[in-house]
């Protein structure tokens, strides 16, 4: 079977010690602070970064032992299949999350609307851009209707 | 060095053989049409996929030898951070893309909008749900003034 290696380039700090704590996603804590801390022999990679007011984090769900084609969506009542939902429980364990970029000091990116536990372990560092990423016209299958979704929409922010 | 190891769930055939037919971001081919063909074993996971409108696919730049921490972007003509650019020689190179998804067929998704190189592995299929992923009061960094994308822009398309 054909390997893929990658190492960590660095850890993500966030306030959630355990998967309890932390958000189903980003939306959801708003107001939550992390830092990115890039291992120093990557930092060079960071120039122009600070440019950008999002950022893509790629990163390994390091908590997850396994996977479950078919599970219970925490936002939702139905099973679904996995690649129609963002559980961690995955193939390949490789979380995707937006944050928002709040500042850069050296090798350390001050980052909002953090959803990953702390000391997640960084794969990659990619600059959301508005043309290539923020699509128009989506149909959002059964977060359509999710009941915990509609909620949260309906709720003054 | 702490290693993480993934495998291919699956390959996604594109039109594109070499780097030099493949466009720089999916928004520059939207008539290009691909296949993500994932693994039989792990099909069932495709439930509930054909509700979306767009998915997030994460691969595997199998054709990138090593990396450059300063980069020249296709679509730019100064040197960037590979961490403020999608260029494919990353430390971890995974690729990060949004598809439009036009049909479901057993284990095989049609997709369009592909800027991959054909046979490229695929690590993970995500949906692409608009209250996470789009978002809003975006700064793009370079992009904003890289002459190749403001040409693009007043393209009529």
């Amino acid at each position: 079977m054909e390997q893929i290696i990658y190492q960590p380039i660095g850890v993500i700090h966030t306030p959630f010690k355990e998967s309890a704590d932390a958000p189903a996603q980003g939306c959801f804590a708003r107001d939550a602070r992390g830092q990115v801390e890039l291992y120093p022999e990557y930092s060079e990679g960071l120039k122009d970064i600070a440019g950008f007011s999002h950022l893509v984090l790629l990163y390994h769900f390091h908590r997850a032992t396994g996977y479950e084609l078919i599970t219970k969506p925490i936002l939702d009542k139905e099973k679904r299949g996995v690649f129609a939902t963002r559980y961690f429980k995955r193939p390949n364990p490789i979380g995707f999350s937006i944050v928002k970029l709040f500042g850069v000091d050296g090798n350390r990116l001050d980052v909002g609307w953090v959803d990953m536990l702390d000391m997640t372990p960084l794969l990659d560092i990619k600059p959301y851009v508005s043309l290539f990423d923020a699509r128009q016209d989506v149909c959002d299958g059964w977060f359509e209707t999710a009941s915990e979704l509609i909620k949260y929409r309906n709720t003054p922010k």
